[in-house]
């Protein structure tokens, strides 16, 4: 508990630094809030109870999109938004605390597409940075994606999608014949590298000028931000939930193969709610986060010794007055009734240090 | 949102000093874990969910029960922990939220009953006083009222709740003819003061001489703690919640109404649990203290300003490395594009401050 406190106090601070405004949205919500742009996967998995006027609710599975309603219900097009919620979904586990996980996420609501999309890259590695977490991201896109498929006439999304994410040629030949699609697609499947990879996909498939010229300007941005070296293009990244358009985005640590966080561009599903602004955004993991402190020697999180303090019989309200001395000073320290202990401060007609012996006066 | 920061970061702060270690449970739990001892109207009022397997799971609606249940799985017997939680409750309210409420709360399993109490009450005190948000304590008993009912052989206690939380002698008339039982709860119901309502109590009952003794040296423990002028004695303090048997207190604070928090012992849930040990604690509205901090002036809540700093194109990448300096100080800023914004820091071929158009280097 004490490595989540440390890292959502670490990440809050660089929230603030950025400019974030922290919020807290509803635990349970109605369904049609809570369930969104998300996709059926996510929606089979998030948990529904009726309310008494028929409503369904549901716990929330996520944050992005209560937060993308909230601005459109209030027809709010800029912002910077962030928030560290516990999401629950219906998960088969064994044990039911699996079900509950905690997030870390921003949104930037407005905004140059590049700008806005670097500040998000860089504010989820710096987040992690400061917790002493050092990531690396690997950027993707759904609208390539998509422009392929309208360039090859590929109809099949989930397909496509299902493909792409085995990285199975095979597959993609059931969905195409065209030699150039499949060569264009292998290649987004298999190369990696900085934006040159955007450049050859283009080339081969003709088309993806934009969005070349788009990774190009990104790493532009994340390296004024420091942080280009860290940054790779794997056009196969893609995430689970159904609302990205844009960029996609998926944070990794050395030690953790799932990934950490991530996130993308999501301006489409602004428009399903009435909001004609484009939106970028991610959530990180805390508790994947704690669990890479926890591997970690150096993790920063300093070990806060409380310190015990006894009194003997009849001498409870002197104690008293030592503790709140001792607190009023910043020590911690707790007060109970001495029992034989063999460390700490026992208070009785004299102050006595019980491992030494020592006496000092009150 | 930045209020309920300030008083979790305060609360946090006073609970680290006293020793308690934080901890989370479940926000969704086995029903019969949630429900726990706290009675049937709080039964009534939480959320029921079906798992998979056909057992009853519901969300928190308190968490002492909680705490309680875990310590006495591990056989824990002492301990201090605490707890910043949301709990959600089944409630008719117009706003779907109003049903979600924050809690800050401290359980002190083992330790000397009056120690343990006394601390209790000093340390909601305490984290009171923090936030900048002073309350008093009443301060009643639910053994007391145990001790009289069975003293006058008075059985439906359910009844006797009732008619003392009306304050209602009518009520209690008809529950007992015994002139001496409706002297004594018309006492108990009415005097309002310090230890010694206890006494009076006490002497026209002809028992609770235990209670009198445990409220003198309760008083002489909260004096030491330094708040036995905030303390008073109103015996018809009652808490929703049944699990209690000791003493039961409720925080006040001048302009709020209801209580703000309040909690009391609860040895025997303990025992039920299995767990022979004593334990007493409470719970603070987070919520009803931000309510508080609204209403005061002078709230300590520092108002944090965002220097928004904006790029002409062409220079995102300037801008970045000029935000990076900024927050590397401390000093939290945004990044955008300028669109004819009428203050902030206007990042071209030169930087220019945008009210007085004073120029900067960079």
């Amino acid at each position: 508990m004490k490595k989540y406190l440390f890292v959502e106090e670490r990440f809050r601070e660089v929230l603030k630094r950025w400019g974030y405004r922290e919020v807290r949205t509803s635990t349970m919500d109605y369904f049609d809030i809570i369930r969104g742009g998300a996709g059926e996967g996510f929606t089979d998995s998030i948990f529904k109870v009726q309310d008494s006027d028929g409503r369904l609710l549901s716990l929330r599975g996520e944050v992005t999109t209560q937060i993308a309603r909230m601005l459109a219900s209030k027809a709010k097009d800029e912002g910077r938004l962030c928030y560290i919620a516990n999401c629950i979904r219906y998960i088969e586990a064994k044990n039911l605390s699996l079900r509950e996980y905690w997030q870390a996420g921003a949104e930037l609501i407005g905004g140059e597409r590049v700008a806005s999309d670097a500040e998000a890259v860089a504010l989820a590695l710096e987040m992690l940075d400061s917790a002493g977490i050092p990531a690396s991201v690997d950027l993707g896109s759904m609208s390539a994606i998509r422009e392929l498929m309208d360039h090859f006439r590929i109809k099949d999304y989930r397909r496509v999608v299902k493909a792409i994410s085995m990285k199975s040629v095979d597959e993609l030949k059931k969905l195409t014949c065209d030699r150039h699609a499949i060569r264009a697609f292998s290649l987004l499947m298999s190369k990696r590298g900085k934006a040159e990879v955007v450049k050859m996909v283009s080339e081969e498939a003709g088309c993806l000028e934009g969005e070349w010229r788009y990774f190009r300007d990104l790493y532009c941005a994340l390296d004024a931000y420091g942080y280009a070296s860290r940054a790779n293009v794997d056009l196969s990244t893609m995430r689970e939930l159904e609302y990205y358009n844009g960029v996609v985005f998926e944070l990794f640590l050395g030690g953790i193969g799932l990934p950490i966080g991530g996130g993308g561009r999501y301006d489409i599903m602004m428009e399903q709610f009435g909001l004609d602004s484009p939106a970028t955004g991610f959530a990180l993991s805390v508790d994947l986060c704690v669990r890479a402190l926890s591997k970690s020697d150096n993790n920063g999180v300093g070990d806060d010794r409380v310190l015990r303090v006894f009194y003997e019989e009849g001498y409870m309200e002197k104690a008293v007055g030592l503790v709140r001395r001792l607190r009023s000073t910043g020590r911690a320290c707790t007060l109970d009734k001495y029992k034989g202990e063999q460390a700490g401060l026992r208070v009785g007609e004299r102050v006595v240090w019980i491992e030494t012996g020592d006496e000092y006066e009150l």
